[in-house]
């Protein structure tokens, strides 16, 4: 986690634009939905976090699930220099599918 | 729809092993968030139903789907004859992921 707001957000759908069928495609994945969950504790977190609990995976292998969830909609990318950090859109989410982030994490056992 | 309930279930996970990553994974997809809009309204559906909008399809492939989503536990199929019967596992999907149906259902534009 980081308290800058340094970079550029990397190219995302916008709020309004966040499509059902593309968030749950994207969640649909083990790996995915891990990663939904960590980022739903709130902060930024780079690829290579611990807390992430993707250390067994190659980093490109880390860095699609990222791209995958921030063309969805789900995430946002900030790049800083060569690292990038990623923070779930909570907000727009919420706008956007009242309740579904909640149930999501509720259901995740 | 109908109200006969002779035929049998094909098989299906218990209500407890149903999985989320695989729920989100079935319906990461145009034509079954689709059908999982229809089927919500209750009832039975049988695949060549005009209700289920998928007529520009081949029968193949709405098979196909269906049984995607019997196998990630959101629908039940019941085979009567030559004639499957599918429909909405509303009960279990409650009581597995409490509000995740209704927050999909809200969110469908």
């Amino acid at each position: 986690m980081t308290a800058t707001t340094e970079g550029e957000l990397l190219p995302q759908p916008a709020a309004a634009e966040i499509e059902l069928v593309k968030v749950l495609h994207a969640l649909g994945d083990p790996v995915r939905l891990q990663l939904f969950q960590v980022y739903a504790a709130g902060g930024e977190y780079d690829c290579s976090s611990e807390r992430l609990g993707v250390m067994h995976l190659h980093k490109s292998t880390v860095s699609h699930h990222m791209k995958v969830m921030r063309e969805a909609g789900i995430t946002s990318t900030r790049a800083a220099g060569r690292v990038r950090y990623v923070q779930l859109r909570r907000a727009d989410l919420d706008a956007r599918f009242p309740g579904l982030v909640a149930a999501l994490l509720a259901a995740r056992e």
